[in-house]
This record gives C-alpha cells, structure tokens and sequence, in this order.
C-alpha cells in the first residue's frame, strides 16, 4: 500500500472515530496488510457512524408500550383470504396467470443466507430434506417455474417467460452461481437467471466501534433481507426488471419449502386490487406463536415483530374470536415495478436500520480472541418489509400455513421445529392431499384402505395407551411426492390418479405414477 | 380344580366355540391350573361372543362414505365459547362456583392406562414431567381440586368437598392407591377419593377365538375408558354419588397437564343451558390433525374419529373460513347424575364395543409364543363419549388449546409431539402468561425485560440465519411454575407480582414468589 492512500485512509478513520482498525496493522504480513486495506478502501464511515446512530435511537426507549395503542388490525376490506373468499379464487388466478403469459410477472428471491442454524456451510436452497426424488429447494422452485411458465403458455398459446431474480450474499454467491450451473439452471434459461448481492456492513460495539474479528480483519454481516433495496438500485436490477417489461414481482425467502413461486392467485388479486404492495399472511392463532404481524401503526402498514408487543395486546380477540392481531408475516410479497423504482430512488434512504444484539467473536487491545458469553453488540439490518409504510394501496392475502408455509430453519437435532422432517412432511402431506382430492387412493400392505388423516396430530386420539402395542405405521404422513413438473397446485391429476390405489411411496413424475419398492431408491 | 367344575367350565367353553383355551390344560402345573381356573370362572364366554360379533359387525362395512353425508357440525346455539362468549364468563364461573359450594359437583378421573407409550410401567398420573417443583400429574390435580374447594368456601362461606372418583384399571388400581397413600392423598380427604376400577375383556383373533399369551393365561385388555359405564353401576359408584348429593360430574383424562379440574366456567355453562351432556373442546384449525370432532350425525350428537371421514369433509369450510367440523374432542366431559344413572341402568348394554385391530402376541397350536408383525386380532373397547347420543340437552364448550390442553402421551426421545417437555413447557407458558397478566414482568441476566414472546414459535422469526450466532436463551419458554395452590386458573396473584421484576426460574408457593438460583432448586 503506497504511503500516502495508506495515511488517507488512517485519516479518513481518524475522522469517523474508527482508528482502533489499524492498531494491529504492524503486526500483519504484507499480504494481510492489502486485504485489509482493500476491505476499508470502498467502506464509508461517516455513512455507517449515522446507521449506527440512528438504530441506536431508534431502538431505545419504551417502545412496547407506545406501540401497543397504536396498532389497528388489518381491516377486512384490504384483505384477500382462501377460506373466506372462495367465490374469488378462481378469478383471481385467471387475472394473474394472465399478466404471467404477458410476461410481466417476475419473482425475487431472498437467498443470502447460510444454513448455519441448519448446520450446514453452503446455501439454504441448496439443502436436500430427503424427499424421494432428493430435490434441494432450489430444483423444487426452478421446477415451479418451469411449470408455471408451461401452464400460462398452454392457456394463453403464447411463450411464456418468468425471470427469476436470486438475491445471494457475499458469502453465497460463488457457491449458488456454481450450483446452478452445475445443474443446468434446472430446465430454466441461464439468461432469465440473474443473480446479485446483498450489502455488508460492519458489527459494532455498543459505543459504535467496528468490531475486529481478527487483526486484520473486520467482522462483517449482511445487511438484512431489507439490503434488497440498496442493491435493486446499485446492481441494476429494477432496471433490468424495466428492460424486461415486469410490472409485477412476487418477493420470498428460500427457506419455504412450501412456497408457491409467482402464485397467480396472490398476483392476481393484489393486480386486481390495484395495489402496489401486498403480504401473503398465514393466521396466526395462538397469542404467544413468535411470528410478526401485519398491522396498522398510525395509520400505516408495517410488520410489527412479536418481540415488541405486549402480551395483552398480543392476547386481544375480535367478536369472531379470532385474534385481533392474526396477520402472521411469512416473507412473501408482492410489490409492482413503479413501487420498487420508488423505494430505490426516493425512500431507501430513509429505511433504518434495526439492531440485533449479538455475541460476536472479537479481539481485544491486546489481540486476543474472545468468544462473549453475552451479547458484546449489534449488527445493523434492514428488514423486507420496512417499505410497507410507503405503499399507497396496500393489501393482504391471507393463504393455509399446512397449504404454503412450511419454512427450513433448524436441524433435526434440534427442537423439532421447522426441521428438514418437518418440511418433508408438510410437502409429503400437502401431495398425499392433492391425490386424495384428485380421487386417488392409499392402501396399506394388506390392501386396506389407509385413513386420510394420519395419526400424528397434535392433539392426538384419546384412547388408552395399553391398547397401543406396537406402531402400525398410520402415525407417519404418507410418503408421496408429486414432481412440480407434473403439478404447481394440485392441478391436472385427474388422469394419474381418479380411482387408482397406490402404495406409498408414490412418486409421480412427468414419466407417470410410480410406486417405490421399501429401502429402494 | 375339582372335576366336576372342570368338566362344566370345559362343557361352557365348548357350547361357546373357545374350547381351544383348554388344549395346553394338562402341560400346566397345579398352580397355573388354578390360576387359568381362576381367570375362566367369572368370565361370561357367550356375552364375549355375542361383543365380539356386534363390534365386528359394526366396524365392517363403507362406514366412511356414509358418515360423511349424515355429519352436521355443532349449532351456534349449543355452543359456549370463551372467545366468542367472553361477556357471559364471569357469570358461568359464578354458577359453577355455586354447584361447587353447595357439594354437588364430583370430578371423575379416567386413569385406567400405563405409561406404555411414555416408556415407564407405572400409571401415567404418577409421572412427572420435569417441573421445578417435581410435581406429578396426581398432584397437580389435587392440589386444582383443594384450591376450588378453597375458593369455593371463601366466597361463599361454606364447607366444600368435591369428592374425586378415580377409575384405574386391574393394572394401575394398586399402585395408583398405594402412591396416593403415601403421599397422604395430598391433601384431600381420604374419604373423599373414591378409587375403582374398568372391566377388562379378552383379545380375539378375527375369527372369533379368545387369544393365548401363555400356555395358561388370556390375552386380557382393558375395556376402553367406556368401561367407564359398567363400572359406575357394578361398583357402586353411582350409588355413591346420590348418597353424597351430587348432581353434576366433571370426567376427564389423567394426561392432560392443563385439565382445569372441575372447572367452574365449564360446569357454570352446562347448568345454566340445562344440559345433561357437555362436551369441552378445542378449535380443530388443521383439516389433518389426528383429533376426533364432536358434531352430529343423524340428529344425534358424538364423535367422529378422525379416520372415519375423508378428506373433503375434513377439509369443508363454514362461510367465516373456519373448519366446518372443526370442535376437537379433548376427553373432558360433563353429565348429570340422573344422566349418568339413565346410562347405567338402561343404555349402558346398548352401547357396541369398537374394535381395535392389533398385533396381539399369542401361542400357536405347537404353543410356541409368536409375536406378530402385523395385526392378527382385536381388542374391544367402549369409548367414554358413546353416550353423547343419550342426550336430551347436549352442549358443547370451546376453550383454547393453549389454556386447557396439552396431553402426555409420548416419551422426550419419540416425535417430539404430546411428551414430557411439551406438555412442561405448557404448563410453564400458561404461567408465565398469569405472570404477565398480573402486571409481572420477567428480567435476563443483564436486567433487561425479556420479550412476552419467547422466540419459540412454529412459524418462527423471518431473519437472516447467518446474524444468529448462537442460543441466547430467548428461545425457550420462561421457567416459572405456580401451585395450583396458589392460583387455580391465574386469579389472586396481583399481590404477588404487580410492579416486580423477575428473573426465571421463577416459583410461586403458598410460601411467595422465590427466585430459583440456576442449577440448584
């Protein structure tokens, strides 16, 4: 590093209070020296010291209590539901199916993070949950495009294309790039594959110091789903998004194995209301479920985390019983093209960051690694729906969780919740269904007709223990997988299945409907 | 065995078909002799018979396609809601605590199963499932009751008794009375717990034949908690009942760890709507979870289980987007005594046993022990809710799931559903809610509130993986567990924690409000 860039640098940190960074400098290799540097170059200080600030602010004070009497529920005239408004439905998903052959549907989704909770180093959507076919997430929603695609062309006699845009970060996108291409982008076209990068911003301390994770190294995260924003403007995407003609985008998490890729009838509805936002929701209906809600805040949409509110607030009930605050956020939205533009120029900026106290690894004066035992700091993160606030109609389209949510986050080791066998048997279940309905049935090894709903519940059967000798295999959900490429919904089925008894497991593929032999593939 | 009874009981085996019980007779010591002998003697082969051909009967047969067509769900009329109802539940409660105060309210426990799916060989009342007191579900149960009796005598100045009728069956009767006396019956009158015990039945294959575990022994079951019925006349519990002048009976499940216990809103309800018949329930809101629903079927009320209905009518939706059979059967039910007496004397031999079909390890021919690997015969049982159909004035009561229900019915190690720690963790969050309700609050480590909401939540916290570095703690219910002795259903503990901060393990006794120190009681 030449001297003077070197003390330009020192002065610049100097200036933005940060000067602690270079205390070890002396000690680093030539090689180290350069990597540090080439990391501190592109970073603005003064900008990150102001995130810092305004989170700090943002996120002291007593905020629970003021939040409470200003949340309002989502009041029925803005919302879209399966359950209740099933006269819509069909309508609804020609509307959307409809922009989808114009080609002015895109989806986005958010990719970035690691599967560390999940135990693993490489992408999320990479993760096989050990279905028969062995799909990771990925294959399933490129399969999903694929189809939907196919059933908009089949419809509408046009060609029909979905861009498919994957937000990935700095430690994912080698690996989700190579993935993709290794497996042929999965049937899609490399080119309506475009893959970009989430920012990073620094871990501070609570006194805004940049945490060091090593000597010559910054401790570096994300910057939340919410750094979409930044980079649809700086990557070029919404105007890649303008080139292509998109005037709709259906934005979600990799982590729902569930999820119904540009689903036509959340588009369609959210098209058909003229809004220019809208949040898939799943009800929520036990008070103490660690879910955010979509709410009213002074008059505005936003996403108010479980964490904030009381639990006399999260407790209140409408006169139908339900909830008053039910509107269970499920990263899934939708935002039209002219909305985006508008965050990207206008209002990004004033998104602010919310703070994550966290225990992060750091090296203390004397160069020391020290592993805290309670949190030692924050990182700064921008959330997906922050930008709800701005939107000028805003709707929500409330769908069944066993239907389309049914998110990977933890290893099965761990507390049995949102796990890969979890996941496994929300698709499973969900396929087992959609034979059922299609007039389909199961048999078991003596022929007999399998019950359709399983014993696995949660409130189980009340019957008396002694009689329950052995375990019969009725407790486990159907093993039944249903290639995307075969049905998007539950659509088309008819023909594999109406009056047909399978054994599991049944998978059916675009070669037909097969039954697995026991400890085979 | 004298021959002559030897040949008559050989001569009753003969006219009924099971003369095949007797073929090992003449391998079998004097001892076993006596003991087949003993076992044989009381048994009435042709009523065994005459079950076995009409549970037979009844369970063949395209039952599923039928019922369908012949459900009608629960009328709004018969319903009492404590969501949708909240204005009437002080009154209810009022009502109920009346019939409590003036000795007419007995409570009925179904305690007739071994932990066998828990994994121990004891009666499941006796478990403990983890709490910082280390109380068993006995316990917690009695100690429900001496509160009731308690606030029952406060408010209106009597002396109360609720005597509680135990039924175990020939397995649990001893150990279930010796654990009770030991621990001097918690509390309670002696007097006033009534043990006694279900019938039993032998198994049979599918032809008919009673099953030989052994050379010299039946294969013997409990009858199904609707052994209930023969029980409370050929041991004279309803005898006993009229003799002490109850008029209302709460029967319930032993593994539900938050059964309310005589319940007052629920007993309240019943009474004031003149029901002979009630049944308490909880939302059913996944259309395949493995609960049974209360609704009616030809006029008439009961249960159907949920492997009797197909998918369709699971999946049917009211206009308000609930389930249309969505009120889950939770084992918790209220009668009349003359209700009960009316079952006894007339209904009860009209009531058909339901077969379970099992893997019944039995003797051959060779007597050789064969354990099976898939169902080779039936048990017979009675369920305690046949008798719905009974009813002049039926009832149903909705609570919620999280207040009332969360049975024990699997070991920590199995699928993570209905075990030790979820129904801890249960018990724990319900009080943790009191706490908060009563304008407690809870403190970490650093002095900082914990959120009401613990991260725990099955649809979890939309958040990048990559910024959780590791547990904080956050995500598992607040330890805190309060005697029922204290605080029956969360009333009278403003005293306690109003304005007070706590750090978990928090436990509240007749003693106060003690903080645990971590690792030690």
């Amino acid at each position: 590093m030449e001297p003077s860039s070197r003390s330009k640098l020192a002065h610049r940190l100097a200036e933005a209070g940060q000067s602690h960074l270079l205390q070890f400098w002396s000690e680093l290799s030539p090689e180290e020296q350069e990597d540090m540097a080439a990391d501190l170059e592109p970073m603005n200080f003064q900008e990150i010291n102001g995130f810092f600030k305004s989170a700090m602010e943002m996120s002291s004070g007593s905020k629970q209590e003021k939040m409470d009497s200003r949340m309002e529920p989502v009041p029925r005239e803005v919302l879209g539901s399966v359950t209740r408004d099933r006269d819509c439905l069909k309508q609804w998903e020609a509307v959307g199916l409809h922009c989808i052959a114009q080609n002015k549907v895109a989806v986005l989704l958010l990719a970035g993070g690691q599967g560390t909770r999940l135990g693993v180093s490489y992408p999320k959507g990479m993760y096989d949950v050990g279905l028969p076919s062995h799909k990771t997430l990925f294959q399933i929603q490129a399969e999903r495009i694929l189809k939907l695609q196919r059933l908009a062309e089949q419809k509408h006699k046009t060609k029909c294309c979905i861009p498919w845009y994957i937000m990935t970060s700095g430690r994912t996108m080698e690996s989700t790039q190579d993935f993709f291409s290794h497996h042929n982008y999965f049937g899609l076209n490399k080119n309506d594959i475009i893959f970009f990068q989430q920012g990073m911003l620094p871990a501070m301390d609570y006194s805004g110091k940049i945490i060091l994770e090593s000597k010559g190294k910054l401790a570096m995260a994300p910057d939340g789903n919410g750094g979409l924003y930044r980079s649809l403007g700086n990557q070029g995407i919404v105007d890649d998004m303008g080139r292509r003609g998109i005037e709709s985008i259906h934005v979600y998490c990799v982590d729902n194995i569930l999820v119904k890729v540009a689903d036509p009838a959340f588009v369609g509805f959210c098209v058909q209301k003229g809004a220019d936002c809208g949040a898939k929701v799943v009800e929520k209906t036990n008070p103490t479920e660690a879910v955010g809600v979509v709410c009213k805040v002074d008059g505005r949409y936003q996403v108010v985390e479980y964490s904030e509110i009381t639990l006399a607030t999260a407790e209140k009930r409408s006169a139908d019983g339900r909830l008053m605050f039910n509107a269970g956020n499920v990263a899934n939205h939708f935002f039209t093209l002219s909305f985006l533009k508008d965050i990207v120029q206008k209002h990004e900026p004033e998104l602010q960051h919310h703070v994550a106290q966290k225990k992060i690894p750091y090296v203390d004066t004397q160069g020391r690694l020290i592993k805290p035992d309670k949190p030692n700091g924050i990182k700064m993160e921008k959330f997906v729906f922050d930008i709800f606030q701005f939107a000028k109609t805003f709707v929500v389209y409330e769908v069944l969780r066993e239907d389309e949510f049914s998110p990977l986050k933890n290893a099965d080791s761990q507390d049995g919740k949102d796990t890969p066998s979890t996941a496994r048997h929300a698709l499973m279940s969900l396929h087992h269904r959609w034979v059922l309905n299609a007039g389909g049935h199961f048999i078991d090894e003596n022929g007999t007709h399998v019950p359709a709903i399983p014993r696995d519940g949660a409130a189980g059967h009340v019957t008396e223990d002694v009689n329950i000798n052995l375990k019969d295999g009725t407790d486990l959900p159907i093993k039944c997988e249903i290639s995307p490429l075969v049905s998007y919904g539950g659509e088309g089925l008819e023909e594999l299945v109406t009056g047909r008894e399978f054994r599991a497991t049944l998978v059916i593929d675009t070669t037909g409907a097969h039954e697995l032999v026991k400890n085979g593939l």
